[in-house]
């Protein structure tokens, strides 16, 4: 058998702090730009089967319950409870927590009381810069305070975050612009802009990563539309040797491509966690498809949930009986050894992620 | 056993009418641009081998005959008997059929009363219009002309279908072209065109879909060259609300990005037939992997036949056989409920359709 | 059971005469532009573990020990020895060799003698234009001297190749380039370069690539970045028909869609060699992939080994038993007949590189 005692979500949310209707639950199922269509409904979907699967037991009712009969199970055992039984029950033993999305969510140091685990902040750029912009009156200002916020935040998380691959096709451009083209953006930028308004521009999303890259912290990219091989080589290229991590989050359905450029780039890593969630009792399959390119110190898990602790409980029991599946069957068939894919496996469940962020071994814990 | 007593074939087209020899047969079993490479035959490829498998038995001989043989049987029986057979056999109960290819086809009623089954008409755009055309002496009596036709067209037909994507890489602009602009393109079209000439001028068949799209009927989309994602996605944002639904055709090998449009916009559909009919051996493994992403109401099966009752016949079984292997793999590991898996099947193989189609509930002469 | 005696590696390269480190060793199993990450090791990848599962017992040691006990024994029994005994362990009947690579490597007729083989010369189009160029004073002499190479090589070789997709997003542009626009661009190349210099101009490699068309060998065509769909289909549309045929080669992640350029076009052909090699324990599944679209007669196998004789090793073992358990599988399940399977494996094993490239039937000292 094929263990993971550790597990690391090398990349989440924190969970919502209110009580949830059907209806509010099953939008956080969805991944689209709307309702479900008129005589569907989110919970018909791999990662809504796959929380009817895991779900239920950990609040002491029946898996495959229907899903009114869960959200009952759940309100009447309240929001925290529920949350401490799921995020408890998850195996997870280190959150690393994005905590840029809007919204009545969890932070860090409540993910780390509520699911008896260590948790550690990334931090996402954009928001940084829009908040940087809220305070800042001039061009000069804004330049100055957001080097040195990302410089400060730096020093306290554990990565970067950013979601400019997905705001911009050319943010992910193979050099950083120059420094007129740069103050003239940001002029535009805060003359036109409300507070709270986003950033979208693409000189300036891609001064942001340049920023991230200097500062030497792992940097989360955030794939944007269509295949990686089309819009992320040159940006890897360009970057390798300086000394910054990248880590290719939501690679799914072009995680192939994803795991090809962590074979080609020394820096470049790839996340398996949200493929995994959205693909329910296809998760082995979609692994094992990773597994073809990537190398095995190239791998981290992740759940990517969001909203929900039920997403977090579904990405690592689907992770662990995806990998013990997959990794089980190559020693069976002698294609590995038993001893090479228990190492495999203890390096995509944490190992990796520990080497890549700087994690103390055992800080959470355990035993490495 | 996951069993699917009703089919809706949410796309195909009529049988021949005439006998076929061997090498007729054959050519309508490749799909390529030109005949088979010299040394090799079209048999030679998963759709020739399921044929195999599937057909002799149903003319009453051995799976995995010949194909002389199974052409010679064919022959004795005449066209006429071994096309009731095969339908008759396939145990598909509606046939929406697109009339806009040419040829000695069959019609939805001649494949209804050979296939005891019911049929409905698809009615291909691009036909539409150069039917019009045919018959148009001037721009603006042709844009009357086709605006009428698409009206009555709307009114009798099942849904409509469009290879815009196939013929023009910019057809599918995330807008309607403006007034001056297609009057423009149709004089230019008018002037140049033969009677029975081809429309491939990209404004014209972008305001073709525009004007289905306003008719309310659904409408299938064939998918263009390369990944959809990278160009269907505008223009599905673009319909998104309108009320009209769209059906994707022919997504493979494109099908997780098929998937993945139809979890995001409400309004998008995937179609699994030719998928499957084309890779035969390997269809419950192409299914699994749409069954990823799309969500369970937004999958609609078809057989993607044309020409042969044979291709009908492979569609309908590969894709029974398919989805019950496949589901029942996911009920026999626990990760879905056999209720749920019951359910599912019933919805694609003829629940989604009849709904989005409007099809009557037992229209076809069965329980639903 | 499935056999398959003989066995043709389409396209590969020799193997180095200097005896390898650790390091070394390592070098050529990774793929990347650059060394493995800190930490990790290109042993821990699919290609390292099939590498330690066939190689050892090859030299009488244990699967799956320590890299560091493999190359011991390696040294222990000397380059030349290890070699032998590992290029016959692979089972190869005949190499088509590429020798268009620097490095100390092995030609066709040591490949042949340490291997107990026959070997053929692949000739690599851009080695011999920059060799016509090192000796050419002039834009006329080089052009003479290079249609006369080209000839030459095509009397001599089994096949030409070519990495001009690699080189140049626009060297598979749908037609041949002018006679001035050549001259043009022959003269710039000659002027700006020393000896040695690598050729990466467009036009010179369309100009290349079409008299190599214009020769009548078949041309294998290294995949560029991306989707083979996207920037492969003009090409091959625009030299149907001429004689010639086209080899995809390295085609994975996208091997669906170089399977469906092979069936769609009568001259295409689709390799499957390294997609095996990388894939190790998954090369199954990705073989099963290649053969849902790809016509049995268009798939060609290969090692795509270089360097290492442990990766021809690799290659020939990873494709027996996939092959041997995707059709035996289909077998078992009735999808199709034995007598198909047995012969379909021989085609992709040997005999249709045989038709390809013009071999003689038992060349290779063994039955068809």
């Amino acid at each position: 058998m094929i263990e993971t005692p550790s597990l690391v979500d090398q990349y989440c949310h924190g969970v919502l702090r209110t009580e949830l209707g059907l209806g509010t639950f099953e939008a956080h199922l969805g991944r689209g730009e709307g309702p479900p269509a008129p005589g569907t409904t989110f919970f018909d979907t791999q990662t809504g089967f796959a929380v009817r699967r895991w779900c239920p037991p950990l609040l002491g009712i029946e898996p495959h319950c229907p899903p009114a009969r869960y959200l009952a199970r759940r309100r009447e055992l309240g929001v925290l409870e529920s949350g401490r039984r799921l995020l408890r029950g998850s195996g997870i033993t280190t959150y690393l927590v994005d905590t840029g999305l809007p919204g009545d969510l969890t932070g860090p140091g409540e993910m780390a009381s509520a699911g008896a685990a260590d948790a550690r902040e990334i931090v996402r750029l954009e928001l940084l810069a829009e908040q940087v912009a809220d305070t800042s009156g001039t061009a000069d200002s804004f330049l100055a305070n957001l080097a040195e916020s990302v410089h400060a935040a730096a020093a306290g998380a554990v990565a970067f975050t950013s979601v400019a691959g997905e705001r911009h096709p050319l943010a992910l451009a193979p050099e950083p612009p120059g420094p007129g083209e740069v103050r003239g953006a940001v002029g535009r930028w805060l003359t036109g802009r409300q507070v709270g308004g986003v950033l979208a521009d693409p000189v300036l999303l891609r001064h942001l990563l340049w920023i991230a890259v200097a500062s030497g912290r792992p940097l989360q990219l955030h794939a944007g539309a269509g295949d990686p091989q089309t819009y992320f080589g040159e940006f890897a290229r360009a970057t390798a040797g300086l000394g910054t991590d990248l880590v290719l989050l939501h690679g799914y359905p072009y995680h192939r491509s994803a795991a090809h450029l962590a074979a080609v780039f020394p820096h470049v890593y790839a996340d398996l966690g949200p493929a995994l969630v959205r693909t329910g009792a296809r998760a082995a399959a979609v692994l094992a498809e990773i597994l073809e390119l990537a190398p095995f110190g190239k791998l981290l898990f992740s759940s990517g949930a969001h909203g929900l602790p039920e997403l977090h409980v579904v990405g690592a029991h689907l992770f662990r009986e995806a990998l013990g599946r997959v990794l089980g069957t190559w020693v069976a068939e002698g294609a590995w050894s038993l001893t090479d894919a228990q190492r495999v496996a203890g390096l995509i469940a944490a190992g990796n992620a520990r080497r890549v962020y700087g994690l103390p071994v055992g800080s959470d814990g355990r035993e490495p």
